[in-house]
């Protein structure tokens, strides 16, 4: 068996990648809540919003605030999406721990989703990279490489393609980069072959794995994913987010589950399961009549969970 | 990466497993028109159902004539449930290909289900055996672990005794074992290293992989034992099946689900995904109000995904 990392991180999207497919808008105070009782969970990473203009996405018009209140937190590291370069000067301003700017491998997914090629947005991390030094800021900034594993709008990826992309990323001074199957077209199989190349080429800055749960692998794929050495995933509480083009289909890893998945490993994530599936209630009474997903709420915790918990603080 | 099998078996268990936890009873009809146009969508396996008295599971009442209607495919393995030394005597009459004997590994969980012990189990499989010798039937004989990775009613389970009970098994004359995650407390940590041992005791006889999805694992679990070597896993169409103290839970992996799972994978399967997929339509019409599950339905093949199929016969 694989040497599995002994300690993993999960970052919470739902307040980005989840939110922005979601026509409600949550009140600020709601959010700031969720980040709260998250922390309070023990999360340690959450993607707070998207520095996009209002009138694209207003459900995420709050992100400056959040990501002020997230800082108060110590110890969280605060992150946003940043989709251009005036964005990136907002996270740069916001005090945000990592900037994360999505890149699509797939050409024509770039083009309609980022209006730019996947070389332009190469470019613009450069032109980020320098602005953040100038600044002599600490925001990180991480490349997340989109529709790695395919795509609906182009078909086939290749994986050279997403190699090469990420390779220029980390040249043009991305700190990090992390592979996404956006579509949710990957298998484990698929995970292990290109997160294992990606791990060869970017060691440690190889960040993080993003999941969709469109055809119920995305558990299945953080398990290859370990296997391969990563050691931090993406999710979203009650697996909200997904494909505006397919009604119902479920979105991101639920962060319950894949916590819970990752507990059951015996792999530590800091992670109190309870006090998140607490949140995890409440969020669903917030979010009512809006497509949500995930096992563990209804399931529950198992009977052997405790004795598992012990076994592994012993 | 580990050396994945490249031909892998998908028993369907939807007949058995999936409608004993529903309470509408199917017609036979019906039932002959779900074995027929699984066995046309290159389904080698199926469970037909169970030889247990009609009061107790009234919707299985038409399992003999099942059976007989399955014996005329040819090339089908047409499988029975037999949880005693009677139903052994009728899969025998039948000529069922094999017929599976439930053992708990859990006590508590056998003397509640069973009413016996899991010893008591093993010694009438040594009596199954015999008779089925005795009359020189080719019904083979697998011995189904069940409560493997724990129990809702006992709570932990114990890998010693799983393979204790899984070796007794083999010693009283099974021709094959297999292990079966009953209520969904696996994953794919505990499925490696368990079915890794098993099949170093059981080598080929090791049959079976029977994973529930109660907790969102059944896929992560599938390709945790893949790695381990298994090459047969049990699944129900949409999913069906399931635990009756969760209502709501989802039950088997779904047969759907898994077939795609394993053919984007590239392993193979023989099953034709649209004609299972347009199966799968019609079952849920008769089932309708039924709670069912999978991800495939809804989602849809990827657009990749006869590119994959190409590299693979290629």
């Amino acid at each position: 068996m694989s040497q599995l990392p002994q300690r993993v991180a999960v970052r919470e999207v739902g307040l980005r990648d989840g939110l922005q497919s979601i026509a409600v808008v949550l009140p600020t105070e709601r959010k700031i809540e969720w980040i709260r009782r998250e922390y309070e969970a023990g999360v340690r990473e959450i993607e707070v919003g998207s520095f996009v203009p209002a009138r694209l996405l207003p459900q995420l018009a709050d992100t400056a605030e959040l990501l002020a209140y997230a800082r108060t937190l110590p110890g969280l590291s605060a992150s946003v999406l940043v989709p251009n370069y005036k964005g990136a000067e907002r996270a740069i301003e916001g005090g945000a721990d990592l900037m994360i700017v999505p890149l699509s491998a797939s050409h024509a997914h770039s083009l309609a989703n980022l209006r730019k090629t996947p070389d332009e947005v190469v470019a613009e991390v450069a032109k980020i990279r320098a602005a953040r030094d100038a600044a002599g800021a600490k925001t990180l900034i991480e490349g997340g490489v989109g529709t790695a594993f395919g795509c609906t709008l182009q078909g086939e990826v290749r994986v050279e393609e997403v190699l090469r992309l990420m390779q220029a990323l980390l040249d043009a001074g991305a700190d990090r980069v992390s592979l996404a199957d956006t579509v949710g077209y990957a298998d484990p199989r698929m995970v292990r072959e290109l997160f294992g190349k990606a791990v060869e080429i970017a060691g440690e800055r190889l960040w993080c794995g993003h999941f969709h749960d469109t055809r119920g692998m995305a558990l299945a794929n953080v398990y290859a994913a370990l296997e391969a050495g990563v050691n931090r995933f993406d999710a979203s509480l009650a697996g909200i987010g997904g494909c505006p083009h397919a009604p119902g289909a479920s979105g991101n890893a639920a962060t319950e589950d894949l916590a819970y998945m990752l507990a059951s490993m015996r792999l530590d994530t800091g992670i109190d399961l309870p006090a998140l599936l607490a949140l995890r209630a409440d969020v669903a009474g917030w979010l009512e009549g809006q497509s949500l997903h995930g096992t563990l709420w209804r399931a529950g915790l198992p009977q052997t969970f405790d004795t598992h918990q012990a076994a592994r603080a012993a």
